[in-house]
C-alpha cells in the first residue's frame, strides 16, 4: 500500500523533516481482535508538527521509519476470528489508544491512561496510508449520514475538545463565561460543544483575524485578539468578573500567561494545547481559589457521546482534505497557520 | 388594599372553597431588613388548588383568613432601612422561602430547608393581593427586558422544575433520552431548560391533546398520550433502552406508575408533582439500578441562574392572564385543566 | 470434579430442593482468555436462596442441572494463551460478571451493566464445585496475608456493600448519620467499610438478638431492634434528624416500609437486598427531598479498591465454613438465619 | 482592652514590625445582629507574618493601627437586639470572614467569597485582644468538651486545611496515597482530618526533623525530608504510582516544585500555603492529566463540620499558648520555625 512515513525528526522549516511517500507492506489481521481498516481520512495535528520536531523523541515507542497519524475513520476491511461488534464494509472512527481492557485505568473506563497501552500514530504506525491496522476495541461503528472522512477530525482533536469540554461543563451554569483560546482545529468543535452542553456565554481569542471572523459567523458572543489589550478588554467586557472557565487549545506563544489572566475568582483553566511552561503566583491561586486542570485525549464512551453530537449535527468539523501523496504540504500549512479548520488526509 | 382570601377549605367541585375579594389593611415595612413589593403578577399553582383543598391543614402555618399565593413578582415600594441591595422602583421576583440567612441549611445555600423558614402564601401572606410583605432575601432584581408579571411563574414553577432539571442534567449526555410527564405549567418550561441545559433528546407525555400539541410546536423528539399503550411505544421508540431520566410534573392520575415505567437501566424518576402514592419493585430498582429523586422548590441561586435564562431568551413562561378579581376563575380553570401554561393573577 | 448442582426450583421449606453433590466433568480452557480456578472458597448468599425457589426462573440462562456460587475465589490451575495478568498458582478473587470488555456499559467502567453479561452462578456454572472456568477479566490477583478462602466474600457480599457504601460516602460528613438495617453477611462488611471510609455515626437495626450484640462489640454508635418502637426511638436518638442514610440490606419482611421512615431530611435510602415492593408518599419524597437508590453489585474497580481495604486489615468477612459436601446444610442454616456472617463452602 | 496592635509594617527580622501591646476602646454592640466576644484564644498565623512584613498592603483594608488576629474564640459577652443563635455566655467559634449572606456567593454558601466581605483580623480589627465586635453570621457556638482557647486554631489553620481535605478525599480511595508537604500549624490537623475521611495511605515531607517525629508518633505511613532525595525515593516507596494528591502547607522554599515533583498520573495538587510562584510544564500537565488547585478558608458549613470532628476527638489541635503580651515572642517563634503545633494568644 502507499504510506507517508517519517525517516527523520528535524525542525519542520529547515529543509525537513519531509514525509516520505513510499509502497510498504499491507497491514495483516494477526490477533484474534484485530481490525484492518481502509482509511478513509486521517487528520493533521499539532502534535504531528511536534513528533516531526523530535518533541516526543524518547517517549513515543514507534521506530522510524514509521507512519504517523493518530485522528482516522475508514471503512473496516477485515476483522480477526473473535471481532463481533464490528464487520467487513462498516464505517468506523477510530478511537486512538490501543488498550489491554484488562488494567484497572481501562476497568475504570480511561483507556488513555492504559497501563500497556499503544496510541495509534505515535507508538505504531498510523493512518497516514492507505490501511490501518487496530483492534475492536478502537472501533466506534458510525450512524448513516456522517461519512467517515469527514468524522475523522473527531478521533482526536473532537476527543481531545469534548474531554476538556465536559469536564468545564459544570462549571459553566447560566451567566457563566467561557473563554476559548485558539479558533482552530480544536477549538471551532469546543465551541460548537459548549453550544449543545451549556447555556453559558462564549469568547473567542484568537491572533488570527481570519479566525476572529469564522468566531464571529458561528455566533461568539464577544471576539478579542491576542494582545496587551486583550485582558482589560475581556475583564471589563465580562463586568469585571472575569471567566468561570479558560480552555487553552494552544499552550504556547504566551498564550498560558494571556489565558490565565482572563480568568476570575474561582475559575479554572483546562490546558489542552502545550508547549510553554506555566507560572503561576500561589496567592494568586489560593486567594481567588482558581485552579487549573491537565486534558489528554478522552474516553472511549466521550467518543461515543461525540459521534452522536456529530450525527445529530450539533457539531460538525471543518475540514480541508489534502491527498495523501500532499501529506507534506498539509504540515507546511498548519505550521504556518494556514489550515482554517482541520487538514484532513484523504488516500 | 385588595387582596382575594381563604376563609375555609374544602374540596374546589362542591361550590367553595372561593376566595373572597375583600379589602384588607396594606402591609408596612417593621423589621430593618423588611421590603413592601407592589405586586405586578401572582402566578396561581396546583398547589394552591391543593391548600384550598385541605391538604396542607396542620403542615402550613397561616391562619385563615389568609392570602395565597406563592409566585410572585413586583417593584419594591418600600424598604427597611438594613437593605442595599434593592430600591424603590426595582422589578423585582420573589424566592418564596423567607428564610433566617443563619441556620445550616441556609449557611449551605439550601435555602428551602431553612429550620425556621415561612413559605410566602403558605405559612404568611402571599400575592393574591395588590402589597407584598417579605425580606431582603427574597428579592431578585430583574434586568430590563423581563417585566415582572411576565417573570412572576419562574419565582415556583419555573423553580421547582429548574431544580429538578439542574439535578438531572449531569445524567442526560448526548444519546440520551428525558421524559417529561405533563406539559402544563412546569412541563413547558423544563423543556426549554433541557434544551438550554444539555443535548439529550425530549419525549413528552400528556393526556391533554391540547398539550401534545403545544409540545411538537416547541419541537420535541416525540410526543405521547398517557394511555396503555405508552409504556411499550415509548420503549420502542427508544430502541428498547427506555429513558435515563423522567421527569414527573404531574404525580396523581396515575403518573408515578406510568412514569416509573419508562424508566431504563440506571434510570432515574425525578418526582415534582405530587399526590399518589409511588410503588416500586424492590428487585427492579436493584437488578435495574433505578433511583428515585423528590424534588421541592430550588434554591436562591439557581432563581439567579434562572433569571439569567429568561433574559438571554432561553426560557420564556406562556402566561394567561386574569385580574385578580377573577382568582376564583383562574382556579376553576386550572382544576379543569383548561390553563395552557401558567394562570398569573395581575391586580 | 465434585460439584454440588441444582436439579429443580421449589420451596427450600418443603422439602427441597436440595442440591445434589456429584460428579461432572471438569471445565477446561477453551477461548484463548479463559481461567480456570481450583476454587478455595465459594459463598452462599441470599440469592442462593431466591435462586432455589426460582424467583429468578426465567432471569437467569444457566439451564437445569447447573452449579451454583457466585462468589467466589481460589488458585489459579490453568490459563488460556492470551492471558497475562494472572498464572498457574496465583491466589485470586473472581469478579462475579462475565463481561465482554467492549459493549458500552464496559467502557463506562460499569461492567455489572454489561451488555451480553453472564453472572457466575447465575447465567453459567458457578463456584460450588471443585473447579469454576471465568475469564481472565473476572481475575483480580490476591496479595499476601490475605488468603482466597477469607477473601471469597467480598467477590458479592462485599462488593454489594463496598457499591453501595462509596454512593452513600459523599452524604455522610462529620455529624452524620447512617442506619444499616441488617447486620450480617452484608451489614457487617458495611459497617466496617463506613468506618474506614467517613466519620459519621452508624445506627444498626437487626431483629436478631445475636446480630445486635455483634454490632455493640464492633462499636457500632447505636443498636436497635426492629420493632414498632424502632422509628420513634432513633429519631428521638438522632435529636430529632432522622437519618441522613439507610443502608438496607434486607429488603423484605417489612424492612422497606421501616427504613424509609428513619431518613431524614434530604435523606437517600439505598436498597441492596430486594424482596418486598416499596410504597412511599410522593408528598413526602417532595417536601423532604428524599431519595432511592437501588444498588446492584459493583464494579471490577471498585472490587480492587476492597480488597486494599481488606488488605491492610480494615475489612474482615466473617466466615463460617462448610465442607462442600455439606452445602444444603449451609442453604438450610442460612434460611433460618442461624448463620452469623458469611457461610463459605470449601472443597 | 488591651490589645496587641500593629503600627508599621517591615520585615521581621529587621527589628520590627513589633506589636504594640497597648490600652484601646472596647469594642461595643453598634448594629442589631453584632455580637462582641470576650477572647479566649487567638491563633497565630503564618498569614500574620506575611501581613507584618507588607505582602498584604493593598489588598486588607485595615488602617494602621490596627489589631490582627483571625483565629478566634471567645465567650459571648454582648449581643444586639436581633441575634437569636447565641447568648451571653456561649463559648463560641469565629468563622473569619464577616459577610452580607446577601449576595450571590453567600447564597450559594461560599461566604469566603462574600463580596462586601470583610476578614476579621485583615480588614477589621481580629482577636489579639481582650475583646472582639464580629456578627451573628460569625459565631459557632461550641459544644461542651471543646473549650474554646483549644477550639481557636480550628477557626483558620483548621478550616484551610478542611476546607482542602474535603476537596482532596473524593480523589483519596482504597489503595490511594496522600503527601503532606509542611507538618506543622495546617499540616498535623489536615493529617488527622484525612484519617478520619478516607482510607487513602498518608505521607508527610518536612525539613524539620522534629517536625518528622511528630508524625511518626501519630502514624503516618511514610515520612521523608525535603531534600533532593525526596523524590525518588517517595516515589520508589509509591511502587513509581506517585501521588494522588498533594497538599501543600508551604508554598515556600522550593515546596512548589518539590511537591509537583510527588504527583503521579491523574494526580491533583492542592495549595494552601503560598509564597513561591509555582511553575509547570504543560506538557506533562496535559500529558499525565494533573491538575493544580488553589484553597482559600472553607465555608461556615465546613467549619461546624470540624467542630463535629474535635468535638468527637477524631481531630486535635497542638497548641502552644503564650500570653497576649507576648504576642512578638509568638510571631518571632513561628517565623524561626520554632513552634510545633499553634501558637495561640491567650489574653
Amino acid at each position: 500500500m502507499k504510506a507517508a512515513r517519517l525517516h527523520r525528526y528535524g525542525r519542520l522549516d529547515d529543509h525537513g523533516p519531509a514525509l516520505v511517500l513510499e509502497e510498504v507492506p499491507d497491514p495483516r489481521v494477526q490477533a484474534p481482535d484485530d481490525v484492518v481498516l481502509r482509511v478513509a481520512g486521517a487528520g493533521v495535528c499539532r502534535t504531528d508538527l511536534h513528533i516531526l520536531e523530535g518533541m516526543f523523541q524518547g517517549i513515543m515507542r514507534a521506530h522510524l521509519p514509521y507512519i504517523p497519524g493518530h485522528e482516522n475513520a475508514g471503512w473496516v476491511e477485515e476483522v480477526g476470528p473473535a471481532v463481533r461488534s464490528v464487520r467487513k464494509g462498516d464505517p468506523v472512527l477510530v478511537y486512538p489508544m490501543v488498550s489491554d481492557g484488562v488494567c484497572l485505568a481501562c476497568r475504570q473506563g480511561q483507556e488513555m491512561h492504559c497501563e500497556v497501552g499503544a496510541f495509534v500514530g505515535l507508538d505504531r504506525d498510523g493512518g497516514f496510508a492507505e490501511y490501518l491496522l487496530v483492534k475492536e476495541r478502537n472501533c466506534i461503528r458510525l450512524p448513516e449520514g456522517l461519512p467517515p472522512e469527514e468524522a475523522a477530525p473527531f478521533a482526536d482533536a473532537g476527543l481531545a475538545a469534548y474531554h476538556a469540554v465536559k469536564r468545564a461543563v459544570p462549571l459553566l451554569g447560566p451567566g457563566g463565561l467561557a473563554v476559548l483560546l485558539g479558533f482552530g482545529g480544536l477549538g471551532h468543535l469546543a465551541y460548537q460543544m459548549l453550544r449543545a452542553l451549556c447555556p453559558a456565554r462564549i469568547a473567542v481569542v484568537d491572533r488570527s483575524e481570519e479566525a476572529r471572523s469564522w468566531a464571529r459567523e458561528l455566533g461568539a458572543d464577544a471576539v478579542f485578539p491576542a494582545d496587551p489589550q486583550t485582558t482589560p478588554r475581556l475583564v471589563e467586557w465580562s463586568q469585571g468578573r472575569g471567566a468561570q472557565v479558560v480552555l487553552d487549545f494552544v499552550g504556547e506563544g504566551g498564550a498560558p500567561a494571556l489565558g490565565w489572566s482572563l480568568l476570575g475568582r474561582r475559575g479554572t483553566y483546562f490546558v489542552v494545547g502545550y508547549g510553554d511552561p506555566l507560572t503561576v503566583p500561589t496567592m494568586e491561586l489560593v486567594a481567588m481559589e482558581k485552579a487549573i486542570v491537565g486534558n489528554l485525549v478522552g474516553t472511549y464512551a466521550e467518543l461515543v457521546e461525540l459521534v452522536h453530537l456529530a450525527a445529530e449535527g450539533k457539531v460538525r468539523a471543518k475540514t480541508v482534505r489534502y491527498p495523501l501523496q500532499e501529506a507534506n504540504q498539509a504540515l507546511t500549512d498548519l505550521h504556518h497557520g494556514r489550515v482554517r479548520g482541520r487538514a484532513v488526509l484523504v488516500p
